[in-house]
């Protein structure tokens, strides 16, 4: 059974992973890594009391690589591609959730996150972990980029429309609505309970870092506006985009069935899907509809699941092949 | 002091217009209808206990027209436009919150409404009750279509880039999200709070009334998506449309700030706008953006306030050349 | 592996129920029944979309049992008692969510539900299927009453302390506060949104049905006042009560403690536990504190697990000896 | 017309002051301070863009003096009593929202706020601003202790039920229920909407700093066990206490309603009560229920409003001789 390692354990995304890994027959957490806590890890996640005994630690690299085959990796941008060379020499399979590896151009990455990356070398030849698009690239590799969650929830519905030419690949609108589990769990103004509880409001406007992540793995131009929702998790992602020749909704919805249909974790629908739909699970919901001659696909799935730890361990399956759902349904 | 019956006054926005008219230094509550309570007004809206000792009662029109100058009507579209005539023969000024004179043509009304207008002969001749945009129509008038919540958070943005010339009047997106009570108080799965709590949902794509309302008073054909947000009040609408020659983000500004200058309810903001800055007010916010060459308008107002009584009350206030904010601020 | 049927699917806690039978390992679905719908179980649930494609359907008691050996019955109290009895006579075996088989006395029942006893034989003869205080009596039998939601919450803090003598069991107040997804799923204005949402209130002061279950399994008498807070999710309950002679915190933890060492849901903390700490599981959580010589004592738990769906499989896998916790961690 | 200087503009509080005194036709906000920002004010509050163009300045007390006649402090505890004895002999009326004058004993004070008093002689000679109660000792001074939100919610329904001798004054148990407005807006782990949101949980059990409040202006020993509940705002307060002698819920209701029948803000009603019904008003709704022989109080108020800034500009009325209800109706 895989030893596994969480770096960075006391965030929403490591909680939920250790949620999904403590059902998951195969395998097994042996060291979960903190910079600024040294409790208990029920201590910082009183969810887990009775179910998980380690403590947290500050650990270096090879520390951790001594302690776990696979470790994944829920450390912000940079400091994941700090210490993820380290791991891979030290002989570790990684999974990072941090946006450093998923993007194939250093400067592209300066850009948007406006840091010199720690380890451009690696850009370009690391997998982007949705595998409903790049199974074939994942399995037997030590590293994997687990996607963003925006990216997820816009890259299902819109990358099939281009690949088969069935939309222009410019001006694709993307209009995004993320509960406030996204933001992370550090408190901040506009997290605070009551400034976003009983509001709604637009940010990141043409900013948003899972703007280039979307546009390099759906080959289309996008603008993209992203939403913050008063709920705890969720995403609804809205998409606008102009057929090349004139289609039907039933054509569209064929499209994307026939990309899906053995997907275990997609599901085409008819019906407009809602967040509560997929909330908790590692599944996401799409559909399609036709207005004024124009292409709208609206699609949802849980953030912290499909959009970051559910997706990490499809990801974790895929490495050590065991079934893909396992611990996912 | 004008006296006042507010006819289907068991609903939020009858709520919301008795609460402001109570803090109205001229205005005078003398009736209020249902067709179904029979109760003491505190009864069925306990906030208003020791504050307003009117029943409910279910009143003919002249019964109505005998006891107010000024009716505000609360009732559903079809069953306002059965009684307004009579009001208006018993000479009574009407303020109509329904959608049943807001449009200008009996076939588009039940191409939308799904039955025969009952008083097509007025339509087109009823101003509509958006005083930013139509004061001069409104002043001296014994009814007014007051618009719906989602068409004045759309129009107030939208019509000064079309009057303008500033944008392509076709293919304009709006993407709006609204809080559950727009959806009314009579209870329905979709609005039940485990439904639609912890959840986000696009509804009525492509078939929302508001569609013809929007398209009609901004000029512009649009593609409207609203969407039900977890939170009791607020609308935010996202536009996205495209300029006929290239634009600054400032030239947007520019053009909203000096169409809506001198206007008491409308602000326009550099920052990105909350519902929760408007909430509980009259106040509308709105902002621009260009993101690839696209131009976004992101404005937000309170669905009960702005996007219903308190614009009604604003339309009073016309009617009886009142100062325009009073009661409002 | 075990065949079960679910009568009345379309509610909430029906709805966990599948969720957690589709993850256990040794329970087959195969029939689910309704008594206004007859269409496929995820046209009601869409979250079941792709995982479960039965239909709901009118069945006889007759045909349920030749379907399923085991039945969950999630129907309103009397409806349950109605059809369970000729369930038994076919040889199911039957887990009652209901309240019907939960009080001893059908003069007790009449007196709380307002009805008489459909089935008062068999009252007093049915292990009330709370484990961790009633687990002899569980094993082997074939009808169990599942506990209700706020009993469960109050019964397992009360109970010890009742039983070692450590409390008077007179004039215990129990403070209980629940999410909205305790009142069913069937619309209704005290549960519509905009009504709920950012509310709290007291309901069935001194009233409520949950009242004499408390008092008959933790042999006190109680003050129980019920709150309802805008969530979907969790129980809070606090108790106050008089101890019969001077004790300490760390006496009443210790007490604690010793009654549910073994007990794999219930974990006795010293921190004051939230309901989040336990919502979408089946645990549940306990503090005490003594404040100017009263015992308080606070309880969390999931309301739709523990509470309901939870409880029921863990009864399930009593009668069928299964591991307690199969398909609940 | 009184000029009035707002100290610690930034909060939420202040904010509803703010907002109240805008509405309020005799009074001119001129000076606002904050010891962080500079900003103008409706960049700290968006909500009051259009509003108010006044800037946040860092003032000492002589500055602020010379700027209004009359002061609301919103500093926290120990910051508002540094500054307030220059304030007065500057000649400046205060209305303090912090603890500082409400207690009457400077070593109660250090008990429960862990820190020594800064004018400890003036404690027990600045009337408490609960009108209902101290109306008499409020008019014509210059310092008034505006009380917690917790405590005028608990004291109202308590104090007559006391000053009566209708109940024993010991053995209170005070079970109260806040918004997370309550605990102001500095964010906090606490605080962080994915930590409270779709949670409950009690805190400070025991140890609240309203308990020795709450029991100097009732007279009634208590248990006072504060739950955060998600929501923005609202207090909802449940009291049990035993009657000294055999009484009937009319008993009850009508002694509190003989108390406050001449009271703009206090209703007593026979319904059990929301916190909605009074949200955004000044207003406490209050009903009584007899349980098992003990006398159950129910109340509920908005804190932010009545609990705070409402309750304030009710003590600013008196002190100017204002109609009491002068911009809170």
């Amino acid at each position: 059974m895989p030893t596994i390692a969480i770096l960075g354990a006391t965030g929403y995304t490591a909680l939920e992973l250790i949620k999904i890994l403590l059902r998951h027959s195969c395998a097994e957490i042996t060291a979960l890594t903190s910079r600024e806590e040294t409790k208990p890890v029920d201590a910082v996640h009183p969810a887990l009391t009775g179910h998980l005994a380690l403590p947290l630690e500050n650990l270096t690299p090879s520390q951790v690589a001594s302690r776990a085959e696979c470790v994944f990796s829920c450390l912000p941008h940079c400091a994941s591609a700090q210490v993820i060379p380290e791991l891979l020499r030290c002989g570790a399979k990684v999974i990072d959730f941090s946006a450093d590896y998923r993007l194939h151009s250093a400067e592209v990455f300066k850009t948007w996150y406006g840091e010199e990356h720690p380890d451009p070398q690696r850009l370009g030849k690391v997998p982007y972990g949705l595998p409903e698009l790049f199974r074939k690239e994942i399995a037997g590799q030590s590293l994997i980029a687990n996607p963003g969650c925006y990216t997820t929830c816009a890259i299902l519905p819109l990358a099939p429309l281009v690949r088969n030419g069935m939309i222009e690949p410019t001006d694709v609108i993307v209009d995004a609505k993320s509960g406030v589990s996204g933001g992370g769990r550090k408190p901040k103004l506009g997290f605070h309970y009551p400034e976003c509880n009983e509001s709604l409001s637009a940010y990141g406007v043409g900013t948003h870092r899972h703007t280039p992540e979307i546009e390099l793995y759906t080959g289309a131009k996008i603008i993209f506006t992203p939403h913050l929702v008063p709920m705890d998790r969720g995403i609804l992602t809205t998409t606008y985009s102009k057929p090349k020749s004139a289609v039907t909704q039933g054509d569209v919805l064929e499209l994307l069935w026939e990309t899906y249909r053995n997907e275990p974790f997609v599901r085409i629908v008819d019906h407009l899907p809602t967040t509560k739909d997929v909330s908790g699970t590692n599944n996401v919901h799409i559909t399609a509809r036709i207005v004024s001659g124009r292409i709208l696909t609206i699609s949802v799935l849980d953030n912290l699941i499909k959009g970051a730890s559910g997706a990490a361990v499809q990801n974790f399956n895929l490495l050590y092949r065991h079934p893909e759902t396992l611990g996912l349904v």
